[in-house]
């Protein structure tokens, strides 16, 4: 039986991009389960771009990952060992187990997986933070109505493959953005996109936005944001009035540094974002999926059926191994995973 | 009996600040109304700061003044002929009569006031648009909870007053922002504020802030937005998680042209701006209040009887003359009249 695990932690702070030498790859006893405590095997760990922002130490809703922590990550594992009354060993579960071999953790911060739900991996993509994401955000903030045009971007990943699938059997046209041909021809075959452009196929905002009015020709009513940067600049004279956006994130933001007036290519300015929501009569909503587990089963009782009959298609990821975590999150960042980014951990 | 009008057109479009050889007075004779119109003679007309986004030409909610057109303006007037079966002359009615000494309007478009709701002129500002505006942007995008901290600048103004009362009534510290010490006097001893501050005795955003934050000692929850530019800079930081923004103007910027980067001291980015929306989780919407006419009826059984009572206060400031109109209104915009800013026509 092992009795030392592996663990990455955050050996510095990254400026700008993320870089292999700002993660440190640690061996450490296993440690022992306390009272109501259970030690966890990690099988897979889940990869996510809110995982940068963990690395700075500016202001946001979730405190940094200190420097030595081990990084933070939703992982699904097997308890080997319980001194809890609700699990028992070989029950599987999801957890924060951050990016590592083995976790203990209070047993009531666990959920059990239901095998009815499909593979575990599920858990950590569609049927877990990121397909919620995607739902809720479109659902509660989104407000969709039928013959609307919604767009986002990162059409093939966990989130964005969400909100257009579960837009499109709302009756809405959506278009998708991704990164790459090979891409776009998943969100259109795979995911039902009416349509999907590939950002780097057009240089800029003003070109993108071209290719984007092409296909809204009604405008867009709702943008769910997930990306920032060019994306935005290039949608956002598009919204039609009433226009609805969510906001999750920001990836290409999220290596800018202090999000400067740099960081925009079209110099989109704070003036003329603030006016447009007055004068377009938007409503933008920012939020974070983990304050809003209250609707998880909803969740999970309207799109877990539609996962397991393959009326919601998924996509996922898998790398191979912990100390190959670092890696294959640098390439999340650049967007090279193709669909939800999983490392295989045991 | 007069059988010539007066009516104040748009001359010229303004760049920046409106200066008075952008209007123009002129006659012309009274209109006969046609059948189901009637015929109105304008007692008290309203000006509002909205009035100087009709007079550029950049795509906004309303379609612009036309160049020789005749300045939009709220008005409450005296039916003197009528081709309608539903109003007879010496009716009072609302309408949207323009700078004018008469107007000829469908009857179906005016609004019979009722005289228990107190002096015509309360259908301009408290009972009319502005104390509407006010009410509906605080109840339906503010959220407002009892304890919370709410923002407001223009406190002594229509809108702002209204949103500090409402806000008062429900529970929250109100913190006005006002242009002037008397004015503060006045949105504390008048209209209830626990604090206001002289925004011309802060002369950078910086510097307002700090004052604001030490009225604020729980921080914002809910700033509403009505004038956009250093006050916005100064708040905007001091926001709560889960803070509310209804925009319904930004007076500040509306002489600022394309309001470019440059509009802005600070230089709050946009990408800035949209991070704090996520990372606070904030709910920002904007707003124009001729979309909720459905609400109105709510607004006025709720608000009528509370300003018949003197529960909730008003300020009038009545200027003479309808050729004082332009002075009047580029007083407006420099913040120079004290509570709402009504001429009085006839």
């Amino acid at each position: 039986m092992t009795d030392q695990m592996r663990r990455i932690a955050l050996a510095s702070r990254p400026e700008g991009a993320p870089r292999p030498e700002n993660f440190r790859l640690e061996t450490a006893p296993v440690p022992e389960p306390g009272k109501g405590e259970v030690l966890v095997r990690v099988q897979y760990m889940s990869l996510d771009p809110y995982m940068r922002g963990r690395m700075d130490d500016a202001k946001s809703y979730a405190a940094p990952v200190p420097i030595g922590g081990t990084m933070e990550a939703g992982g699904v594992g097997e308890v080997i060992a319980s001194h809890s009354p609700d699990l028992k060993p070989g029950d599987q579960v999801f957890g924060m187990f951050g990016w590592a071999t083995h976790a203990v953790q209070p047993a009531k911060m666990l959920r059990k997986l239901d095998p009815a739900h499909g593979p575990v991996t599920a858990a950590l993509g569609v049927l877990g933070m990121p397909g919620f994401t995607g739902w809720h955000g479109l659902t509660e903030y989104g407000r969709p109505k039928s013959g609307e045009t919604l767009v986002v971007a990162a059409a093939t990943g966990p989130v964005g493959s969400m909100v257009g699938q579960v837009a499109k059997g709302l009756g809405l046209r959506t278009v998708g953005i991704a990164g790459g041909a090979d891409k776009c021809k998943i969100a259109t075959e795979t995911f039902g996109f009416d349509a999907c452009l590939d950002h780097r196929a057009h240089a800029t905002a003003s070109e993108l936005r071209k290719a984007l009015a092409a296909e809204c020709p009604k405008g867009v009513d709702i943008y769910f944001e997930n990306v920032g940067g060019k994306v935005l600049e290039a949608v956002f004279p598009l919204i039609n009035p009433h226009g609805r956006i969510p906001i999750c994130g920001m990836i290409a933001w999220y290596n800018a540094g202090n999000l400067g007036a740099g960081a925009a290519e079209e110099k989109l300015t704070a003036p003329a974002l603030w006016r447009s929501i007055l004068v377009k009569f938007l409503s933008v909503n920012g939020f974070i999926i983990s304050n809003h587990w209250d609707r998880f089963p909803a969740f999970l009782a309207e799109i877990g059926p539609k996962v397991a009959s393959g009326e919601i298609a998924h996509l996922e990821d898998i790398a191979e191994g912990l100390e190959n975590a670092p890696e294959t999150f640098i390439g999340l960042l650049q967007g090279r995973n193709l669909g939800k980014q999983i490392v295989k951990i045991a």
